[in-house]
């Protein structure tokens, strides 16, 4: 024998929406510089393939992360596609005001949920962080500049270890005190299991309503796919990926990083969850990112040596 | 805006059980040839580390799989630890006078659901096979041993494609017709969605609630952690798993095969769901195995470099 089920009837989402991030968190996270050429048609191909939102690459300082040096010049090389959504990650006031000479109209904030983290990725303190968003709002608003806000380790820290809930809870009132209502949970360290996925995705969409919620995955333990899983049946329908897993993880050289965009559209498709992605095309990519980096972190690829797709339609379906 | 969520009550088995099948299902996969040596400090070292129930080898024709060839010497050797079960795979009769002679008083009898992969695993069609059980079941009654079933390809096959689930179920009654109460529906090929496995397993489970099930599963194109995760929404608290992935897919040379034991047993951990396995001690062995095959595919493994495990208990718990 085994256990009572749960009661037949969960709700899966009839369609997701898989924001790219390849070209920022995937690039960012890479020791081979992709030259610019290369992040347009990555970019370009990407949106070719079905993504209707994109993170172009990110508006730091090139000494902070040199591989997002140019992302300046991106801007203005890729094509701008109708109905999509170009943006790009910013630490600060600089950085808006770099996005919007760029011709970016919507910029990420970020902030660590981890004292540690942010030390050690913005050499501030997450109150610091948080009180230059008000100069970063108000410029965004002058300039036509919509946000959207990430907040990363929310599931836990390599160096902190467990993040308490409420720090995250207060972080999610930061950005909605300057107007921000789009806000991403980011695992960053591949630390969320399903069930706290499940239960923090609950709690937010009930006590912040106003917001649209969007998941960030790593897969360094392994548990990326089943976190999609649990974000899905808490009702969550938004989730950055990136192409052939690009990034991998800074905390543990060789481990993962990023969960693939093709393994979480793959996984959709065979659910019969749709999203606008054509695998085929994505796939493409992703052996293109092989050939560029020398491997791809993701399922598809490795086992793409001849393997069919079937589609396994449940009883229901 | 996201979707309605699920009720927030999604139950969690508070304890899995999970059975170590890489001295099987893993070393029948690899190349490399363990020692006699190497396969009984496997098992004796994975019992040590909690493990109840393992799977120490097959009983098969060494032509076929000479990996196994030494079955009948490996259960000469290993320790014999009260309270665990030792059991063993086997097609035929001659394969279960095997067992009775090494003293193993548990097999487990495999059919494959599709009739292209029974032809190519055992060179008969599942209903040859079918056939056979008849003889096993009879000399097992009169030898005391215990019989357990699997279906293999339960879910998907990569030469036919879809699996009807038909065929699944009338295996079922077959293996129940000869008084079989314990069954493993296996995701051979790792082509098995989340929502494809909880709504078979929630199928079964009401359909032949007399059967304790297992599900075992591969991790071919990722998503073997997250089919655990509908498995054990569906109500099922027994997984196969093989440490540190041992095993790899025969039919994507690099891809994954089984799911990680550590990765499994790690995932359960993190959400405070009891497996009775010690991972420290599981994950030596994984290493243990690293050196041996030169690989181990765990997210554990490639992940320890210098990682603290820090529990991140959920809200509730």
């Amino acid at each position: 024998m085994n256990l009572p089920a749960n009661q037949d009837d969960l709700r899966w989402p009839k369609s997701v929406t898989v924001c790219e991030v390849g070209p920022r968190d995937g690039l960012q996270n890479e020791k081979h510089m992709f030259t610019v050429e290369q992040k347009v048609e990555l970019i370009d191909l990407m949106v070719e393939a079905g993504a209707k939102i994109i993170e172009i690459g990110s508006f730091v300082h090139p000494k902070l992360v040199p591989q997002m040096a140019e992302t300046d010049e991106v801007a203005k090389r890729i094509r701008r596609k109708e109905g999509v959504e170009y943006r790009a990650l910013v630490l600060n006031l600089k950085g808006i005001e770099r996005a919007v000479a760029a011709g970016i109209k919507k910029v990420k904030l970020s902030v660590s949920a981890s004292r540690a983290h942010s030390k050690a990725n913005s050499n501030r303190t997450p109150e610091e962080v948080v009180r230059s968003f008000v100069e970063c709002a108000n410029y965004a608003a002058k300039n036509g500049v919509e946000l959207s806000g990430a907040i990363s380790t929310a599931f836990g820290c390599t160096i902190e270890g467990h993040v308490p809930l409420n720090r995250v809870l207060s972080l999610i009132n930061c950005f909605r005190e300057i107007g921000v209502r789009e806000l991403s949970l980011s695992d960053t360290t591949g630390m969320a299991n399903p069930r706290q996925v499940y239960e923090y995705c609950l709690l937010v969409r009930e006590w912040f309503p106003d917001v649209t919620w969007n998941l960030h995955l790593h897969n360094t333990r392994g548990m990326g796919l089943a976190n999609v899983m649990a974000g899905m049946l808490a009702g969550i329908d938004r989730y950055d990926a990136s192409v052939a897993g690009l990034g991998g993880c800074p905390f543990a050289p060789g481990a993962s990083g990023n969960i693939a965009t093709e393994d979480v559209i793959h996984m959709c498709q065979e659910m019969g969850i749709e999203t606008g992605f054509d695998l085929a095309k994505v796939l493409i990519v992703a052996r293109k990112v092989q050939e560029i980096v020398g491997k791809a972190d993701s399922f598809l690829i490795r086992s793409y040596n001849g393997l069919q797709f079937f589609h396994s339609p449940c009883a229901s379906l």
